[in-house]
């Protein structure tokens, strides 16, 4: 199955000169978000993975989704003030400014084999900042997994040097 | 299986008084979330559905398992400003001030059937809101389902007195 027409290119989104993919609608088509998940499926399973985590808020739907299909947890790696127990915190870079995300702080048991998923790989800023708050956590990441990357951004590079193991689904050009 | 042990209970959050349930725990739990995944496909098995529309934040995990386990598309159902195509917003009243919800205007076609899932389900405000929504963009509901209700606070009766099937798989008393 052809997954790029089901996501929407939203042009001048966030601004000028940018193309927004959206995802929402692969979401809301039931072939197109089976088959994603069947895909991120088949490339983990018989893996030893205990759980998924997934960065807020579309990683949520595609983690949460394949954490069902491989019988695992699921983690949730959210917007700072959004776990309610104990944390630990990770501030990461944005274009302009920083943002920061939140693990609960008995989120895994120590060792636990985790694999993070969200739903787009650009600079992997973020998702460097939640392996960092993995690796705290004392979990063993497995690896990143995304529906769509763009490659010319960098993102695999970046999180590859922190020794993360990448793999994405669809690749769109530019940014 | 008893699901009520795999939340976590926090007290006096987010002010004094208040029990938080915190459904992380649960979902962390592989064999609590299948279970209550089964729970949830098992009460809509059969059902003339097409799409599960989840609420941000936690209502975007279960709902999106509950959508891949019966081949369904997902709506996400978000907080303001974060749906990057034409959206409608739909206000609803907090405990102080209000918030607001939005939905994609392409996000159903008119006439689809929809089952809305969130977390939670305590006064029917989050949910009253999101059901506006979905008639908004002519979809029929056909309910909302929960994992956890708090009948003290009265969302139930809310929810039906606007026409909606509510279905919750545990209760906790208070607030």
């Amino acid at each position: 199955m052809d997954l790029k027409p089901t996501i929407r290119a939203i042009a001048d989104y966030p601004k000028p000169g940018i193309i927004f993919r959206d995802v929402t609608t692969l979401m809301g088509d039931p072939k197109a978000f089976a088959h994603v998940v069947t895909l991120l499926a088949e490339a983990h399973k018989g893996q030893d993975i205990q759980k998924i985590a997934g960065i807020e808020a579309r990683g949520f739907v595609f983690g949460a989704a394949l954490a069902d299909r491989l019988g695992l947890g699921f983690i949730p790696v959210r917007k700072l003030g959004k776990l309610p127990a104990e944390t630990y915190k990770q501030s990461y870079k944005l274009e302009y400014g920083e943002d920061s995300l939140e693990i609960h702080q008995d989120a895994v048991e120590a060792g636990e084999k985790v694999l993070i998923i969200d739903d787009l790989l650009a600079t992997g800023g973020t998702v460097g900042a939640a392996a960092k708050l993995l690796h705290h956590v004392k979990a063993d990441l497995v690896g990143a997994a995304f529906v769509v990357e763009l490659p010319e951004l960098g993102g695999r590079e970046h999180l590859t040097s922190m020794g993360i193991d990448v793999l994405s689904l669809i690749e769109f050009e530019g940014h």
